[in-house]
C-alpha cells in the first residue's frame, strides 16, 4: 500500500525538538559512567514559554478576536487583510525596504508554515537548491520532499572572524551549478551567527548575477544582541520578486502555543503559496492571526529587556561550556548554542540519550542540522538558574565521557 | 524563476469559498436585468459561527491551555497525547470500531490539514486515486499537487433513491485500472447525501478485493438528521490499516476559528502524516489542540438541538427552491444545498456573480465540485430567516435569468 517511501524516508522525525517523549531509553543504562546527575530538568530542544512568558496583550488580542466572531474565524487564505495591513509597515520599518501589504503578505501557521509554502512555491523535482551547512534542520528535508536537489554550502562558523563565516566560492559553485533558489536562517540556527553586512552583499550580488530566489528565514532576527548590526538582504539591491522573507512570533515572543508565521516580499511567490496553503490547512488560525497585531508592537523597553535577560543567560552558558573546553560560537543573536564535543567513549547519538537519561538534560543531536554530528544544540531561551545548572551538568558529562 | 507552473494553475482559489474579498466586480452592471434586490446578505460558502455560536465550553478550555503554559504549547507533532486518548475513546464509540490512541492517531490544523497529510501520505507522481464527482473541490486538487491521477467516479446523486447513488461499477472499474486509494466524504460535500448501509458494504468488498486504502472525510457524520442512520466504512470488514478516517470540529460544533481536524486509523498512514505535519506547520496550534476536550462532549441536548435547528432551515430552503423548480436533492446529513439552475441566459459564473452583486447573496460556484456548472452550493448553517430570505432572492434571480 505505501509506495514512495524514499520521500517519507528523509522525514524521520525521532530526533526532532519536541520529539523525545515518543523515545525509548533503550540500553543506555549499560553504557552509564557513575550515578545520576541530580538536578531540575531542562528541556533545551525548545524554549521554555514558561520562563520567558507570552508577549503582553497577546492573550487578551485572541480573546477579543473570539469575541469579534466569524469575522476573524474565515479571514482570506491569506490572513486577515488589515491585520496584514498592520504588520506590512511595521515589517517595512524593521527590514528597511517597502513591503506590498496586499499582494506582498501571507500569514502562515508558524514559521515552519511559512517555510514549507515557500519552499513547495519554488522548488519541484529535480531542482537544485543551496543549503547552508549547518542550518535549520528542516530546510534540508524540506527540498528533498519536494524532490530538489540539495547543493551544500560551508558556515565556517568556528572561524571567530566578524563574518558568520559563509563559503562565498561555494555559494557561487553552487549557482553555477544551476541552483534556482538559495535557503538560508540569518541569524543562524543553530549556531546563532549573523552574517555580516559584507556577506549580505556579496549574497545580493550572486543572486543578481545567477537570477536566483531568496528564501530568507529571518525568524531570531529581532533577537539581537547589545552592539551587534543585522543586514536585511530585502533591502538588498534585489529585484523584490527575489526575495521571500519569513519571520514570526514564535520564539523571541513566546507565542509559539499559538502557532503563526508571516512571509512577505515576493507577490508571485505569496501568491502561490496561497494557493497551497488552501489545501493545506486553509489559513493560519483565525483567532490567533489577531495576537500578531502585539507584534512589533511590545510595551516599550519589553522586548530590550528580554534581549538583556537572554545574553546574560549566553554570556553564563558560554563561560561554563568554555571553561570546559567546549568549542562554541558566541551567538550575536538568537537563543542558540552549539558547542560541539571533543572526542568521546560513546557514540554522540548516545550521548544525546545519556545527557537525557543520566543529567535530566535534553538537546538535540548536531546531525539534524547537517554533517555535524560532533555538536549538540541548546536553545538557552529558558529559566537562567537551572540553565546554568544544566550546563555545569553538560560539562561534568562530557568529562565523564570523554575518551 | 517560477517554474512547474501547472502543479499551481489547478490551485486556482478566486472561486474557493471564503476567498469572495479578493473578487472584483468586473462588468457585471452590463449583465443586471432589474434593479438590486434589498435584503440582508448572506455569505452561502461557510457556516456562520455568529448565527450558530461554538461550543460552550470552548473558549474556557482554550483559556486553560494558555495557563497551563509550556506543556500545552510544545505538544509532540501529532498532538497531545492525553488529549488524543480522550478523543480516541470517544471516537471508537462513535465509529463502532477500536481506535488506536498512541499511534492511531494525529491532531492537525483542521481537517483540510487532515486531508492533505493524508493525501501526501498515500498518493505521489503518477498514483491513481479514484474520486466521487461532485465531492469536496479540494480532494481533486490535492491529488493532483502530488501528481496523481484521477479516476473520477459519478454520484448519481439526484436519484432520489435512498441510495447516496454512487456508481459502484465505475468504482469497480477504478480500482481494475489500478486506483489504490479511494478519497470521498461521506455525508458527501456539496449534496448532503449519506451513503446507504448497502453501498458502504459494497465499498468495503471492493476495498478488500483490490487491496485500497480508503480515506474517509467524515467531517460532517454528526449532523445527521432526524430518522437518517450513517455507516461508518472503518467499522466494516476491512484490515484497519486500510482505512484512515478525518473528522473535525469546524462545522456542526462551529469552531473553525480554532483549525482543528483529527484523523484516525491506519497506523502506518498516520505515522507518515506526523512526519509530514513535521515539516508543514510542526503540529496544531497548542493551546487550540484543548478545545478538542469540548468535543463529543458537548452538553446534554446540545447536539440535538443544533441538528434540529439545522433540519428546520434545511426544510424552508427546500421549500422554497422546489416551488421555484430548482431541482435540489435532500440532504440528509451536514448543511449544504446543491441545487441545480434552469437554464440561464448568462453564463454560470456570471450568474454567480450576479447574486453577489445584485442580490446580496454569496454562493460557491457547481464547477468547484466537478462538472456542475449548472449547480451552485450553499452551506445553510445561517441566521434561519436571513436564510429564507436568501433563498427567495436566489429563485427571483433564476426566474429574472431564465432563458
Amino acid at each position: 500500500m505505501l509506495a514512495h517511501n524514499d520521500k517519507f524516508e528523509v522525514l524521520g522525525t525521532d530526533n526532532a525538538p519536541g520529539q523525545e517523549v515518543r523515545r525509548a531509553a533503550g540500553n543506555i543504562n549499560g553504557l552509564m559512567r557513575g550515578d545520576k546527575l541530580v538536578g531540575r530538568p531542562v528541556d533545551f530542544s525548545h524554549g521554555d514559554v514558561d520562563a520567558f512568558t507570552p508577549t503582553p496583550g497577546a492573550f487578551e488580542r485572541f480573546c477579543e478576536a473570539v469575541e469579534a466572531g466569524g469575522r476573524q474565524a474565515y479571514t482570506e487564505y491569506r490572513g486577515s487583510e488589515d491585520i496584514r495591513g498592520e504588520l506590512a509597515k511595521r515589517l517595512a520599518a524593521f527590514t528597511g525596504a517597502p513591503v506590498g501589504a496586499e499582494q506582498g503578505t501571507i500569514i502562515t501557521p508558524g514559521t515552519q508554515g511559512a517555510l514549507f509554502l515557500a519552499v513547495a512555491a519554488l522548488v519541484d523535482h529535480g531542482d537544485k537548491v543551496a543549503i547552508v551547512q549547518p542550518d535549520y534542520f528542516a530546510n534540508r528535508k524540506l527540498v528533498q520532499f519536494f524532490g530538489g536537489q540539495i547543493l551544500p554550502v560551508r558556515l565556517d562558523y568556528l572561524s571567530g572572524s566578524t563574518d558568520a563565516g559563509l563559503d562565498l566560492a561555494q555559494l557561487r559553485a553552487a549557482f553555477e551549478a544551476g541552483a534556482k533558489v538559495f535557503l538560508f536562517a540569518n541569524p543562524n540556527n543553530p549556531t546563532g551567527a549573523v552574517y555580516s553586512a559584507r556577506e549580505i552583499e556579496a549574497v545580493a550580488e550572486l543572486t543578481r548575477a545567477f537570477d536566483v530566489t531568496i528564501i530568507a528565514d529571518q525568524l531570531y532576527s529581532r533577537l539581537l544582541y547589545r552592539g551587534e548590526s543585522y543586514t536585511h538582504i530585502r533591502a538588498q539591491d534585489i529585484p523584490e520578486e527575489r526575495v521571500v522573507t519569513i519571520m514570526g512570533p514564535s520564539k523571541t515572543e513566546s507565542l509559539s502555543g499559538y502557532r503563526l508565521g508571516f512571509a512577505f516580499g515576493s507577490r508571485a511567490v505569496i501568491e502561490r503559496m496561497e494557493k497551497l496553503q488552501a489545501i493545506v490547512s486553509l489559513r493560519a488560525a483565525g483567532y490567533n492571526q489577531a495576537v500578531l497585531r502585539t507584534w512589533f508592537s511590545e510595551p516599550a523597553g519589553w522586548i530590550e529587556e528580554r534581549i538583556r535577560l537572554h545574553q546574560g543567560i549566553r554570556d553564563d552558558l558560554l563561560d561554563i561550556f568554555h571553561a570546559g573546553g567546549l568549542r562554541t560560537r558566541t551567538p550575536r543573536a538568537g537563543s542558540y548554542l552549539f558547542p560541539t564535543l571533543p572526542p568521546l567513549a560513546v557514540n554522540p547519538q548516545d550521548f544525546v540519550g545519556l545527557l537525557r537519561h543520566q543529567a535530566s538534560v535534553i538537546v538535540t543531536p548536531g546531525s539534524e542540522f547537517g554533517p555535524h554530528p560532533d555538536s549538540i544544540r541548546l536553545n538557552f531561551s529558558q529559566d537562567h538558574a537551572a540553565t546554568v545548572a544544566a550546563g555545569r551538568r553538560i560539562v561534568d558529562m562530557v568529562e565523564r565521557y570523554s575518551k
